[in-house]
């Protein structure tokens, strides 16, 4: 008998790795959190003695989802403003609103509510934008949930930064200062090809070569951005950002809903990765990222919620389940993105983009313990034909009853380990004033 | 004092008649099933005293939701098949499980799962279309929730009737025997134009027309579906309805995703309804319904989630919410679609369609108590700028805390009062065997 940390048994476990497998009866086993085996309940009781022990007899066990794309401190703004056209929504409403309140406490707070969301709704992993990111970064290693932290970069003076200049700077310090952490890892986050000019998008191209950083971006989110552009430069951004060198492997394109043929081929040529987030684009009425095919032609596409202020939530079943549905009737295909694939999207094509597939992303041999588990008992999920189908077109975020990020327990049974809600929400009822008032 | 049934003392009570009004610290009187009164709490304590009286300080109170488009039994075979084209989906899997099983258990079953579903997620009213229409209102009655049962039509034979005559006949002996129960009425319910023919269909119009009942009829679902009857008859299918009578006050036409500008102006000038089944539409990829455009020009759109087997979920919360955000993309117009507009669809746009607006659909004085309570204290929703945007965009079903119909409770505090959840899992448990044989 080998003494581990934990075994859990559970009736369904999906590793995702390989793809559209469903083990039933088996038993993961983490030790120094990491998975160390994946096999047959009958045999896991002969063969580890473990400190913890759970039974998940109405669950499917799966990695932890990776959200690819949050600004996690807006979830303070959430619902403050809806139903408005994109620049009206930024102009005159969520841009004032970070003019006036933007600060270390609104990161800390805003950040707090959106790990306790996610992780309540299966995240494991989230891959932010946001002034602050050092806050942001502290959050996360507090509450112990993963992160791939932006180091932000915009032309011009914000609270974070006063130039181009600055926010490298800025982000090379946090970089340095947080390298030691084993839940954090960093991107270059140049706001847009809008709002960064050529300059400091080379002095990222060059700094993400050499540190080996994946470089965040939002990339054609709209029919406006990719228009403006033209009229300005005569190029569409993905052809500037290719001349300055970011198309490869290292970049996260977000959004991506105005592509032709030739830049899909691109995209896939180069390695690049697109981070679809479908609520955001159809609250925003910013387009249809034509996900079915960018993966036909080979892109990696992951999964992100984007803000709560522009979707309005931060639940990646949600996600998955939109993805899913809208992949099919924007390609005109109903067998398009299956439920398989967008639980791929929302896992290990996540890992890939997060240049972290390595470490996360499935429930393989060697990877760090990021679990969930999903309990299909109730009602709404019942038959169960197939647990993958279940998981993606009906089950709902408080079906996630149990959290592991690296082998340690975030969320027991419904309940949050590493965070006081009532504190929280003192917090956010705070917050509601300020921002209302 | 004046004695009465039920107070409820509520944060926040959304009466959807009139439009976009959030009253704030209110209480709704009950008294004989009907809304008697709305009216501060303050007040309230001292003019009523309640048999039963409950406190909800965190909760908004609002019509409950009205399902304009379901096939409740076929909720045994969620997920049975999934991301298939829609022929191949009904003719391969649907059609031939249907054939096998298709009895009254079936539909008792199936209708039990549905009814347990929907209450828990805030449904109180459901526009039913299915074999053996007899067992679904049997089982309506049942458990207390209130239903619009649609007489099914179809030109060939199935396990309920031979031929159309036979449906009709079993339709009208169907209506005479519903005609005492309060919370049952009926629609004539031709399946769509494709499987009924003309003569069935004339009947139904003037039967209709006399007993002045709605007709319930999927039309123009498919892009297919409208350029085969092209083929074979010269005709769109709108066009032919028209020419035979249908178009006018009593139809409820389902999905609709293909409307030229011409019949968008034919169904308003009519006062014909759409039934709009996002989710459905988007999983089978049948198109796009024009909602922005439809709402413009005067239509009546109200929404329904469709069968489980095609959703697969009859959550309206999730639907209002996929309603609100595909409505914006579809229209390229990020102020389409408001979420009061998704609230109105999914209440008094369905009591219309329904003809039932004097009676459901809004919380307004002396129509039937059918009411929902949505718990907004959870983290997903917070903070509460606006009630409505929460709701819409960002509760889900399980914050659906009390249901009442007519008055009697149905939800108490998340259990289900007139369902036995074990008995109805073991149902479901047998199910699942027979039909993944």
């Amino acid at each position: 008998m080998q003494p581990v940390d934990t075994v859990i048994h559970a009736r369904w476990i999906i590793p995702v790795e390989p793809a559209s497998v469903t083990l039933e009866h088996h038993s993961l086993v983490i030790h120094d959190g990491r998975i160390i085996d994946l096999l047959p309940t009958s045999l896991a009781n002969s063969q580890y003695q473990a400190a913890t022990t759970e039974n998940l007899p109405d669950h499917a066990l799966l990695p932890g989802f990776i959200n690819s794309h949050t600004h996690a401190a807006m979830s303070l703004m959430r619902g403050i403003a809806d139903d408005l056209q994109l620049m009206d929504w930024l102009q005159n409403h969520i841009w004032p609103l970070e003019q006036q309140w933007m600060s270390e406490e609104f990161v800390k707070d805003g950040t707090d509510l959106a790990i306790a969301e996610m992780i309540a709704s299966g995240t494991t992993c989230f891959n932010d934008m946001y002034f602050f990111p050092n806050i942001t970064a502290q959050q996360a290693i507090q509450h112990g949930i993963r992160a791939s932290i932006g180091l932000i970069v915009f032309d011009f003076p914000t609270v974070w930064a006063k130039d181009s200049d600055a926010y490298i700077a800025k982000g090379l310090a946090l970089h340095d200062e947080l390298r030691g952490q084993a839940l954090i890892t960093t991107t270059f986050a140049p706001h847009a090809p809008y709002t960064v000019s050529d300059t400091p998008l080379q002095q990222v191209v060059s700094l993400a070569d050499e540190l080996d950083k994946p470089i965040h971006i939002h990339v054609h989110e709209t029919q406006h951005e990719v228009e403006q552009a033209l009229n300005e430069s005569g190029m569409r951004p993905l052809q500037r950002l290719h001349g300055l060198g970011l198309l490869n492997p290292a970049l996260i394109a977000v959004h991506a809903t105005q592509l032709t043929d030739a830049e899909i081929a691109l995209l896939a040529e180069t390695g690049a990765h697109i981070v679809h987030c479908p609520e955001s684009n159809l609250k925003l009425a910013s387009g249809f990222c034509p996900v079915a095919r960018c993966l036909a032609a080979g892109v990696n596409v992951a999964l992100g919620t984007d803000g709560a202020a522009s979707n309005n939530d931060l639940d990646m079943l949600g996600e998955m389940r939109t993805a899913a549905l809208l992949g099919k009737a924007v390609a005109g295909d109903a067998s398009a993105i299956p439920a398989m694939t967008a639980l791929q999207m929302a896992t290990i094509n996540g890992a890939r983009a997060l240049g972290l597939a390595d470490e996360i992303g499935s429930l393989s041999l060697g990877k760090a313990a990021d679990v969930v588990a999903i309990d299909l008992s109730h009602l709404e999920t019942q038959p169960v034909y197939c647990p993958i189908s279940q998981i993606v077109y009906a089950a709902s975020r408080q079906q996630v009853t149990d959290v592991w990020v690296a082998g340690k327990r975030l969320l027991k049974q419904r309940q949050l380990v590493t965070l006081d809600v009532e504190a929280l929400k003192s917090k956010i009822a705070m917050w509601q004033q300020r921002l209302a008032g």
